[in-house]
């Protein structure tokens, strides 16, 4: 039930960052957090890349995948800025999560277990913020993308 | 269907972002974009808030809610760290889209329709980063919550 007729078609359709190289974070996105690639868009200056879990129970079709992109809620957008990939001035994007510049804080994933997805991480090589075994929240991770954002891994129950 | 079996029970649970003063932005969240508060967690610093859309077709039980929070998509979590809203001193929190801190772009929602949404948000006193007539795309917009994250207003078909 939604809470006013004027919101009730409204989602969370999707959250964009930036990154630095297309190839590190779709390879990052895709192979390591499983999530599809839903579109790709070109434009002169910078590409768009927007990714999501498919829990359809079937492959998608291109029309599926184009079609849900806005449509569905869960969708990643991730934003390359032609170049910084290979500028070795660039100085990289700020996570969020440090002065200046602290605002934005994580995205976070649900998975259905926590120790056994960083130990897949960790044979992956993912760079870790928090392992599970850290700190006094045990139940909980946090990974790093390409970019060094921050990835909340947590139980689709989780007693806060 | 999901790429590996490892990620089948992966779902991109939330958003985190840090705000300023919760009166302001529970307002904003509920009232005027009319997500659900789906739990309130205090502690000694600082209080988490977990906000989604009710797509369930039902008022939402307290189980429900508090269960669904990690296990859906689509959920916001703002950071409020006790005391910003009353502190002269505190600058307020970097939105991502400037430097330095440039990382984090915005989220988005997706409406059924962008101009009634907008006109909504207009006569709710919402400011706005690009209203529908500005610029080259007429379909989407940008709005700003209160402390001046971008909010992507996009149909939810989206020829882009």
């Amino acid at each position: 039930m939604p809470r006013t007729a004027e919101t009730a078609s409204f989602k969370f359709n999707h959250t964009m960052i930036r990154i630095k190289d297309p190839k590190a974070s779709l390879t990052f996105y895709q192979d390591i957090l499983g999530m599809e690639l839903l579109s790709e868009k070109k434009f002169d200056d910078f590409t768009l890349y927007f990714l999501a879990f498919n829990h359809a129970g079937h492959e998608l079709t291109g029309d599926e995948k184009e079609n849900s992109r806005f449509a569905r809620e869960g969708v990643l957008e991730l934003t390359h800025n032609h170049g910084t990939e290979s500028d070795p001035s660039f100085q990289g994007y700020a996570n969020g999560n440090s002065d200046p510049g602290k605002g934005f804080g994580h995205i976070a994933i649900t998975v259905d277990d926590v120790e056994k997805a960083c130990e897949r991480f960790e044979r992956l090589g993912v760079a870790f913020k928090k392992r599970p075994s850290d700190g006094k929240m045990k139940n909980i991770a946090f990974i790093l993308d390409p970019d060094g954002y921050w990835i909340e891994v947590v139980p689709g129950i989780l007693n806060l």
